[in-house]
């Protein structure tokens, strides 16, 4: 018996595996794809600057980049290690949460609105507008000798209607309207002030609104006095701390995952510090007046290093027309590494004296700490190519001393809105949010996902509501078309003795699998989504021929419609959870008002009070001292109305000590009732003080009254020097101040107010008494 | 300006991609995967007989198709066809189908017991017995000459007692026991039949309960007679539809995902007419006496195919020892394609005439129909290996003109079930629904990862409640222990200022990624999915080594957690639907019912629970008595043991004070393990109040006999009447009975019996008074 195996031969492809390309802004081509180790992807992503709302731009960044993650990561099958870094540390982020500050302290120690706080507000305005805005209109505009706010206001008033002059100040970025229009603002608020002031009308909430309407020029002013005296890191961070967990609720709602490691800059000051210093002993940065400088001559002379890489040759030379060096600076292509701490800025140390770090260095140093000495991917907004990626790309190279820190770097193209850039003086400003409430999540990914992403996106609404939403309606169309076949032949398929696989099922399914190489093709070619994105609509197509047959084969349409709904799914445009062999986009479960799926979220928030509540009760329950009970019984209060209420639950304490429990109720409605309850108890315990205490002066009038002794009622100084001459033993006067005897009614009326004072007096020796004795 | 790039070096791979390697029982070693057409695999996997309800045998070979399937689908990313067939013309469904018809009509002309319907069944009984059991049996123990039946009973009943002799007939694969033990039941049912006749009680019911109790037999007499009318295809078309549904949902339940195309032989059999012709055209087939038969010969002979391929010189010669060639057959080795049809089988008409397919040529037609003249991936369970998969190979080679139809032929290794193979006879065989009654899904999927797909397993009970329990359970606690981490740390690892990415997070960041890569080894080398689990297992243990320290990173620990969710979820081990972000193996919809999930529902067990807490907490605080403190702790325990662990939610009391919140516990689990901890602590309390209860006997004792006061210790009653006749003033006896002074030493005796019965009755005394005082 022959054992041996007969020769068997290796296949040979027909058609070979397509390689992966990414367009890569190092070499501005499309290389091949090869991580360095294995299928493990190292990658780092600039992250946003956290002080404001996100807004289209960070859209079309971030879904971008998440888009291309999900095709590594669920395509691709890539191990990919996504690390993003916040930036908490930043001009931006400094000033405001200092404005912000001084503007709170300055509003807590106004109390009235006084003639004082007129003048500094006129004051502000003037200043803010003979320097400020002066400095930013040309020459010829610019106040004349010793002109009056007043006259120079005028005048800019009269240009501004001038059309031409507006848009030459436009070219220079100036967001003229506003400016004028929060002046106007500003200058009306001074005006009602100062009437205000006249009549009288000082009250607290006239001189809040002063301050509020003013605020933007007043904080200048209040900046220059004060600033330099604010230096708390907590402020900025506070800051930076809302505006990062704003800027991730905006991803999540755009279904942009998070970070594997998310890095902030306020977190890694030391590993910063440590990481210039190697620079330095590198030989590529210097010292200089307690700053520390990148030194591009040095490192441009060393035969291993290039810069800048991304854009050659995009530095100046070193001449006079960029302006003056900054203090140590040896060259203006020098870039700071460290900055010595300003006044009004927060700092930390360093063996060069306080400061803080430059923008570049973060990611130098946060994409190492986290990456290592070399990284697969590195990517960001097509903004930051240079200076920041150029720098960050020289700084790294000179601390591993490595000629390659980065071996694919991706940018992101711009976005335009309408055709233009979007800015706020353009009023086509469009945040985040205000986007998703126009478009969903998924028409605005479609929209990125139809354009390279790297090329130029101009996001319109007519793009929006034609382009996109057609595709989207293509695939609502096919999936109900699916769902109903399926619905109909459900179970029918079996045994009928026919297959259902004929010619027609048989292009179909040779026109399937083509289209799977070639959506497969799309992606390797630097994923083009457009194309992967037309090859599935391509599908369709197809698939809505051959649905117009008789005796469909069930099974393949819906394998078919699972792979649409799993590359769709790939590409982040499915909703809600995935279940196996579901066909569609899926269910939002946030949308449909349904609860989430997953019961610890839902039960979590629940437990969490209880259990604080049970950690609360059994502290005072073992620590066991006086007023321990008061404790725990406000303990049980705050449950009820601070911890419960915002979250829908209302528990009513009955008579029999039970609770009734109410869930499903609007916790806004809840906690607007709690608060005017709240409120209205506030006011009747107010109101009940204030008659008391008029009461009590009141009565301490009368006390006050009663203290004169009868007998010197009638004397100075309690009636004026002469009024009487003569009096009785009691002291009751008996003639006037010329001696003549009192009138007949004058002396009735002297014996009756003795009668009253004696009374009044002897009540107030009685309280007296009293106030000893407690 | 410069605008050349400066130099990109193209990545040097550190590691290089793991290349996939398949088990090939073609060339039996580890092949480099090489799909022919880029990324698209064409798999054709030979599927069920369906004709009864499917076993172990079935789940160990689908289950592990499934999670090669899953592993290429979803973890490497190709785009795979998976096609399988349904056997539904097969031998066993045919007799099947026709017996049961026979049995239902003989039933259904069946109105009362009568003596011909009593004869009908005897003699069914005679025949079996004297021809189909007796030629079973050796030679010798045939009947001999006219032997009776009767007779013949009685001599094999006697000689089943010889154990040597049974075990001699088990050899020859026949299941004796059962068949004697359904003659005995024949028996006794024509017994008892014959006594009711006698008696009258002819009703249809005794009539049907004959029928039952003797089918086996009886239905071998109703065949031969009747079963060659039997003839149409929609009877056991009828029970192959039944069993495949019955299939399908099994797999469903094991979650197994369904094919991509299914194809039943029923609905192919023109094109097996054709695919047969063509082997004749071809030269490796011919007609004999209305049958087609594979050449073998002239296959053997042509240079450029091997025969058979899987298992090379396992065809025997054509001799004599291997019985006669049947109608037509010109070799031993040749098979069938084509079966001339006999009486009482379904048929299909042919150029033959007509007839049914032979068993091989099936899967050739169908996989050729649908997949082409090549395919990458046939596979199939090891049992099938030779005759069905050579032959398949054989016919589709000789009628493709091709030398390698398929490129890569797995099989799946052998099931033993406690170290046996499953039989009927040897009592170990398991339905896939025995087996889910005892087992979930996840368990037995387990079951069959930690074990090479290629290699045999053995399932016993062991196994499953030990290796396969330790492993679930690691993760589960894995999962709960994650959950907790992340819920406590829920909104609070941003901005304090700390990164947490020390030493020890490197170390376990290093170790996640080397697992990472040790993960897709294992699946490369072909498939090894015991590796895999072991990787998984491994990291979760450097987790929990990590989890034992201080200020933890969360976001690793969710990273981490993620992709071992996500590594589970690919091998099938997950429940319902996939919710992005989330951790844990899931929730199974299905066996909540399905409902959507209402929040109040899901949340009102957790408040009434809090409610009542805070309902006992605020009565003791208001009532304010002594000791409320302490059952204030009573009620946190209580709400910590009794009534958040049944709704599955465990509070880990920590130092701070604060409790750590697990949810997602099994609930049973928990509460076992609590009534264990309180049968201990009962258990002690129970020792101890045993031997407090002994001491306060022991006391009492004590105290009883101190209640008799010393001057009445020497009188009765406290001695018998006449003990002593004198005694002094204390009651100390001077005389005996008789009045003789008593012996110096009872004299003494009675002194120090005396004095200690003082002391005893003092204390005696005492104990009263202190009783009466409280």
């Amino acid at each position: 018996m022959a054992t041996q195996q007969p020769p068997w031969s290796q296949p040979t492809r027909q058609s070979e595996e397509p390689k992966l390309k990414v367009y890569n802004s190092l070499t501005k081509s499309k290389d091949e794809f090869i991580p360095k180790n294995g299928r493990h992807v190292k990658w780092y992503n600039c992250g946003p600057t956290v002080y404001d709302a996100s807004h289209m731009g960070h859209a079309r960044n971030y879904v971008t980049q998440d888009i291309i993650r999900r095709i590594l990561v669920d395509y691709f099958g890539y191990d990919v290690h996504f690390v993003m870094n916040i930036t908490d540390i930043d001009d931006k982020i400094i000033n405001r949460s200092r404005e912000s500050h001084l503007l709170n302290e300055f509003r807590g120690q106004t109390h009235v609105l006084s003639q004082e706080l007129v003048s500094d507000v006129q004051n502000a305005w003037d200043a803010y507008l003979l320097s400020d805005l002066a400095d930013r209109l040309p020459e010829e505009d610019q106040p004349v000798g010793d002109e009056t706010p007043s006259s120079y206001w005028n005048k800019i008033l009269e240009k501004s209607k001038n059309a031409v002059w507006k848009a030459e100040i436009l070219k220079k970025k100036e967001k003229f309207d506003m400016q004028l229009s929060a002046l106007r603002k500003g200058r009306e608020a001074l005006a009602t002030s100062s009437t205000l002031l006249k009549q009288g009308e000082t009250s607290k909430e006239n001189s809040i609104r002063l301050i509020d309407d003013s605020q933007d020029i007043l904080v200048k002013t209040l900046d220059k006095k004060y600033g330099g005296t604010v230096t708390d890191p907590a402020l900025s961070r506070a800051l930076a701390q809302y505006w990062e967990g704003k800027f991730f609720e905006d991803m999540d709602r755009l279904r942009v995952q998070p970070p594997d490691t998310l890095t902030r800059v306020t977190e890694y000051v030391p590993e910063i510090v440590a990481f210039v210093q190697r620079i330095i002993d590198n030989g590529f940065a210097y010292e200089g007046d307690g700053n520390v400088y990148f030194n591009t001559d040095a490192f441009k002379a060393s035969k291993t290093h290039h810069y800048p890489k991304l854009q050659p040759g995009n530095t100046g030379d070193d001449d006079e027309s960029r302006g003056a060096r900054a203090p140590g600076q040896r060259s203006k292509n020098d870039f700071a590494l460290w900055k010595r701490s300003k006044p009004g800025e927060p700092f930390w140390d360093s063996t060069w004296g306080p400061g803080r770090p430059g923008w570049h260095i973060e990611c130098s140093v946060m994409a190492s700490a986290i990456l290592g000495d070399n990284m697969d991917i590195h990517s960001g907004g097509i903004d930051l190519t240079f200076p920041h990626h150029d720098n960050e790309l020289a700084q790294s190279e000179a601390y591993h001393n490595c000629g390659q820190w980065v071996n694919y770097f991706i940018h992101t193209g711009h976005l335009h809105i309408e055709g233009l850039k979007m800015s706020k003086s353009l009023k086509n400003f469009i945040t985040v949010d205000e986007a998703l409430r126009q478009y969903s999540a998924r028409q605005l990914r479609l929209a990125f996902l139809v354009q390279r992403w790297d090329l130029k996106v101009d996001f319109t609404d007519s793009q929006m509501t034609g382009e996109i939403r057609t595709i989207e309606r293509t695939f609502d169309n096919y999936f109900s078309n699916v769902k109903a076949i399926l619905a109909q032949h459900d179970g029918k398929s079996a045994g009928d003795g026919k297959h259902r696989f004929g010619e027609t099922e048989q292009e179909l399914q040779n026109f399937f699998h083509k289209t799977q190489q070639t959506f497969r093709e799309a992606l390797c070619d630097s994923f083009n989504t457009p194309e992967a994105i037309t090859a599935l609509t391509t599908l369709v197509s197809r698939y809505n021929v051959y649905a117009q047959g008789k005796d469909l084969n069930v099974s393949l349409v819906k394998r078919i419609a699972l792979w649409e709904t799993k590359m769709l799914r790939m590409f982040g445009l499915g909703e809600g959870p995935v279940v196996e062999g579901e066909i569609g986009w899926g269910k939002e479960q946030r949308d449909q008002g349904a609860e989430p799926i997953n019961k610890t979220e839902v039960i979590m928030p629940y437990l969490r009070v209880l259990s604080s509540f049970r950690d609360g009760v059994r502290r005072l329950a073992i620590e066991n001292k006086d007023g321990a009970m008061k404790e725990i019984l406000t303990l049980s209060d705050r449950l009820r109305d601070d911890e419960l209420l915002p979250l829908g639950v209302q528990l009513d304490d009955q008579d029999d000590g039970k609770a009734l429990i109410k869930t499903d109720i609007d916790p806004e409605q809840l906690m607007r009732e709690r608060d005017e309850k709240r409120a209205q108890a506030d006011a009747k315990a107010a109101k009940k003080a204030k008659a008391k205490e008029e009461e009590r002066k009141k009565q301490l009038q009368k006390l006050e009254k009663g203290k004169t002794p009868p007998s010197e009622m009638f004397k100075p100084p309690h009636v004026p020097e002469g009024t009487y001459r003569e009096w009785d033993a009691q002291g009751i006067p008996l003639t006037d101040g010329e001696g003549n005897p009192l009138s007949k009614n004058a002396a009735k009326k002297a014996q009756k107010d003795f009668a009253n004072q004696q009374k009044a007096h002897q009540e107030y020796l009685e309280w007296q008494k009293s106030q000893t004795n407690t």
